[in-house]
């Protein structure tokens, strides 16, 4: 099987893991994507692992690691004690993938609660300490079979919580490590826009850090809370198509995960949700990768 | 004389050409970068010419061309035909440098008041209609000495502004065609998240494209409309200091452009909009374009 469709958790935000893999399972579903926090409020990853399995699902992604830039010692040091223990939770439910959103400014950093530095706009010397809070991650993930996969955010999030914003850049980040160990996401949300996503689909194909593909639209106007802008596929601009066709070409085959924050879609029913899901998916997105990829549509096998 | 600060009147909406002019001349300034909306209230651009001129100012820049993305033929045709207007305008009030803003997609035409096609979201064609397009600009603003100056804009509005969101995408569009007659603006809100940035402001030196510089800075929370987010320099994220020594270094003795969308400061008076644009320039940007450029401060020259 190719491109499952995979529900992450923060599309379905009032529900509970265990709700969550029931919608996903009674909708179709083979793959779900959690957060974190899901995992702690259903008693832990091993609990989580079992819940997972029982409803017949397997996990494409542990949403999230990252937020690696922290200035101080002690910053940086808490950051990567909570990375370590990600990794451990990813290998425990049986996701190969911890996505990675690696954190903004130190000026920025109360925006999320954190503590910071107001005086401290660096993004340069903030990627830096991304880079080499990276190196210390990569042997436990090894050791875990996780890849670390790094989630270019849109460049309207470079400030308050990645300063990662393009594919190439991710994929310049991973060069250091093996591609078991650091791979990449396109998310079609935050590059859609970039002038040079072709080319990069068709390097993180080559080498073989294409892991995992997650899709949503992009709306306009851009929501007061500029988080949950993301969007139904087909609500927003996004030529899904495109973006799809390229993925594909690029050899990519595994599940496709639905990744969206927008007020009006997280507080609706959660199977109107997934069955709008699915629909969409079926019309504006599977064909082309199904087209691309030389698969033949499951509709004409029938 | 370098680095001479200017006025983009979008900073201060509220005020006649004549009244602009009064309010830059008053603060000290040198320079103006009114917007064509401007010209025409007060009486044409021959008229705006001579405001400026008795004003004791140089127009720095004409904001603004572009809007080049339409997909029908009569859509193209009425750009080229408001382009050329535009160069002629840019001629007559003496502005070097025309910025262009090339526009976004079909999709969300209607957004800014446009006729376009809910379905075509192809920024792919997009791209290369502006391409089109400025092959056929180019004669007319060589004739005219007007440099046509691509405007990478923040990917936050690529969908409905700028399907141009890259310095580096904005030196390739350019590379087809004369340094005089096609250039490009270094806008530290549209660029500052850019992980090339410093290569492609090297390259932008290196091939003598580098006509101007705007500065002001970005804030978070993104603004409820999000065009509204640019902040006066120090109150928001952006590290001025580095960038601007990159300008510098990149060899660009020009004016710098203060160009500041914000409901707050667009609507406060304009003297102490001038007065703040004056110290914070002063403070957080010319010093590093100075020293950048081995330019003895001129407070040390006293």
């Amino acid at each position: 099987m190719s491109f499952e469709l995979s529900l992450n958790t923060g599309t379905t935000p009032n529900l509970s893991l265990e709700q969550a893999v029931e919608a996903a399972a009674t909708a179709g579903l083979t793959h779900i994507g959690p957060w974190r926090h899901l995992l702690d409020e259903a008693g832990g990853a091993q609990r989580s692992a079992t819940i997972i399995a029982e409803g017949g699902l397997q996990a494409s992604t542990l949403c999230r690691g990252g937020f690696l830039t922290a200035a101080s010692e002690q910053g940086q040091q808490e950051a990567l004690k909570s990375n370590r223990k990600a990794i451990e939770e990813a290998a425990t439910i049986g996701a190969n993938n911890l996505i990675m959103v690696v954190g903004g400014l130190p000026s920025a950093a109360h925006i999320l609660g954190g503590t910071g530095d107001p005086a401290d706009k660096n993004i340069v010397a903030a990627r830096d300490r991304v880079a080499r809070a990276l190196d210390q991650l990569v042997p436990l993930a090894l050791e875990h079979g996780i890849c670390l996969v790094l989630e270019a955010l849109h460049p309207m999030y470079a400030v308050d919580r990645a300063v990662l914003s393009t594919l190439g850049q991710a994929l310049d980040l991973a060069t250091a490590h093996p591609a078991e160990a650091v791979g990449v996401v396109v998310d079609t949300f935050h590059v859609f826009w970039d002038p040079q996503l072709h080319q990069q689909i068709q390097r993180a194909g080559h080498e073989r850090r294409l892991v995992s593909y997650q899709i949503c639209d992009f709306n306009l106007p851009i929501a007061s809370n500029a988080l949950q802008s993301r969007g139904m596929m087909g609500d927003g601009h996004i030529d899904f198509e495109t973006i799809s066709r390229w993925v594909a070409t690029a050899g990519y085959r595994g599940p496709v995960e639905v990744e969206i924050f927008n007020d009006q879609i997280n507080s609706q029913d959660a199977h109107l949700t997934l069955n709008t899901m699915g629909e969409r998916y079926e019309s504006l997105v599977l064909p082309h990768l199904e087209q691309a990829a030389g698969i033949q549509p499951a509709s004409a096998i029938n």
